[in-house]
């Protein structure tokens, strides 16, 4: 079955780490990922869930083929859950120092990494698809590797590295993106060779 | 003209401050604020003026009559634009003491309060007033009056006071809110009598 990338699945997202991270995820798959660079309007929900199942749907509808989406949040324990599902603006404005500054003092610094994805085909509900990391926000930024808040977040049972001081297969086998994208193409296989 | 309130608008919120706060603003208007108690499914925007307006078309046409809404940003030039729009979840999380904390040892205090105020009626295009007030986030939190992120924000041309540190009628003379309401609302009138 190996490398016989026989199911096309269509990956829209305008994050071409994101593109690079799946397709390594499912290398050993018999998938074959296309992307899709559609910029979705994104709802303003306190919960990635919804974000990308309304996403995943109106992407569909628009693109008349099935396609799925991810959306990730990082939920940190002592800001109340800050940034959210609200990672990407926040990473844009006050970035990875202001979560560091935000923690500063703090101890607990206990936080989760959480990866959705969303498939829909048109006229379908979508479904989606859940991937949990629990970690913490190191004391300091450490790494190249990655995009994001990699650099900051340092997954539990894992060699005490962060993601950013992980290359791409190592990061893959203890990240939230890896679960839920595992969870779906597992799922999206089996639903479709009956 | 004064206190003949032959002019019902309706106001979808969900935050009663705003309410009153709208109330005080047109106390000597010829208009009377009907509240909706509508949740609506905002859009992830970094933008008010976009947010307020789908909102606001959203809305008019679940509940099949003209209606306003509200919505604000604080935007602070040190820290990208951050909070943004997505103020309110931030004052959720880390709240003025997060804010407070990311300025800290930073001089330049710069920040704006934008107030959009979109109109809709059913079928038709919805319609936004946009009010400003520059001023700076001040050194730390003062006075007991208003909401959010008032007791931090000191507008410029002002008394030197915080918005916190301001009575209602006080403040509506500074406030972004208090622009975009008046804006708003001499519009409607002279739109609706001939």
């Amino acid at each position: 079955m190996k490398n016989r990338k026989n199911h096309v699945i269509y990956f829209a997202t305008s994050n071409l780490n994101k593109i690079e991270e799946v397709k390594k995820i499912l290398k050993d798959y018999p998938v074959k990922i296309k992307h899709i660079d559609k910029k979705k309007p994104e709802i303003q929900a306190n919960d990635v869930e919804e974000i990308a199942l309304r996403s995943a749907a109106w992407i569909a509808q628009e693109v008349e083929r099935p396609i799925f989406v991810e959306d990730d949040g990082l939920f940190i324990k002592a800001l109340n859950g800050f940034p959210g599902p609200y990672a990407a603006y926040i990473f844009e404005t006050i970035g990875k120092r202001g979560i560091l500054k935000l923690l500063d003092e703090q101890m607990n610094r206990k936080a989760i990494f959480k990866s959705v994805i969303a498939f829909c085909a048109p006229k379908k509900d979508p479904i989606c698809f859940i991937g949990v990391v629990s970690g913490q926000i190191s004391m300091e930024e450490r790494g190249a590797y990655g995009f994001g808040y990699d650099p900051i977040f340092e997954p539990e049972n894992g060699p005490g590295k962060t993601f950013g001081e992980m290359t791409m297969c190592e990061k893959i086998r203890y990240s939230h993106r890896g679960k839920s994208v595992k969870k779906f193409v597992s799922w999206y296989l089996e639903s479709t060779t009956e």
